[in-house]
């Protein structure tokens, strides 16, 4: 497997998607006893400001601690970063410039990941409105269909539920009438773009589902053990 | 709720039990939005030293890295530290001699919530040869019954498919002999004293089952709210 990179989590945007990437990371990770996974470091701080709330109503902006959270990760030894929260990703490039580790980009890694023609996106309203994802799907070609408004309305009660830990049973049933809508409108699979709708089962939903918190996992352990 | 305190936790001793350890701690955290959900600092580092070669063969001491990985969650800023690995605190005054932050002790938390006279300990040979579960029972007039030679060999083997992620059913079957033994020698309960042992459903043991990993989660939370 040759030289492992010690990875480093941005984590608790929220809690349970951390501990879902870290349990994939882990499980996925081609190991047989504990000397051969990987060393990874989190910080779990769920004190990061609201990204959607600083995104649409000018709330206080993330960015400064998720820049000093990375600088943290890479002193106490992260050489490959990885952030569990798609939204987050509006301040990525704010991030690479305080960092000189490399920091991987979940939006870019699951769009060179599709290949139809159309896809949908059930992602916060804060990542919509940011068009990180559109952008990185038109320089591919492919076509972002997003929910209107009152299914996206139904996408932020769902993540709303999965951070409270609310049943995830009702919340998929309703996400897949919102995924349906999508198909209807043309969509051809759909991207799960917030990783709290990646806690919800892909397999339940009606097109192709490219979970974005999959995408981040195998770059994950491309980029460690390389 | 009060002010919350930074939890540090040393990790990867193995990683499937970070996993759960942290998995089950922000489950079990009161908090309905990311805001209110603990900080949480993981160093998950695989390349600890192996605990039980340590004491049982002289194989090189984890402890080292054990203080070295507490300084360096403390320096970033952890203010309670868990160590979610039964083994590793036989160096539990090391590593409370290393760093000024308070140290959790999964082996006290557990004896102290027992209430049986005589209780059985699922743990590996390391944790057994080193007696820190059975000077925390005596100390409270509990017996500790631990396998005979032959069953201690199943639960060796049990943890270390545990730690390669194969399938659990066929381990807790095994483990359910053990601990069935462990009641017709006496033991009104069992402890699931290693991390990798707390994986497995203790529903599906003939006794009562004292998960230690539960026992730190409790510890952490009253103490990161304190």
């Amino acid at each position: 497997m040759g030289a492992q990179r010690v990875v480093g989590i941005l984590g608790g945007m929220g809690p349970a998607a951390t501990v879902e990437f870290f349990r994939r990371l882990v499980a996925a990770t081609p190991a047989t006893i504990d000397q051969s996974h990987l060393h990874i470091l989190i910080d779990n701080d769920p004190g990061i400001p609201d990204r959607t709330k600083a995104i649409l109503h000018g709330g206080p902006s993330p960015e400064p601690a998720l820049v000093k959270m990375a600088k943290g990760l890479v002193s106490a030894g992260a050489e490959v970063l990885t952030m569990p929260c798609n939204t987050a990703h509006v301040y990525l490039d704010a991030i690479r410039r305080g960092v000189t580790a490399l920091v991987l980009d979940m939006v870019e890694e699951t769009a060179s990941r599709i290949d139809d023609e159309a896809v949908g996106l059930l992602a916060t309203s804060g990542t919509i409105r940011s068009e990180i994802y559109q952008r990185a799907l038109a320089m591919r070609g492919i076509v972002l269909i997003v929910p209107e408004e009152d299914a996206q309305r139904t996408v932020g009660r769902a993540i709303e539920a999965v951070k409270a830990m609310r049943g995830l049973g009702e919340v998929e049933s309703a996400i897949a009438a919102v995924v349906a809508d999508l198909r209807d409108r043309g969509a051809e699979a759909v991207i799960a773009g917030c990783t709290e709708i990646s806690l919800l089962d892909g397999e339940r939903m009606p097109i192709p589902w490219f979970d974005a918190l999959d995408c981040l996992v195998e770059a994950t352990l491309r980029e460690a053990f390389r």
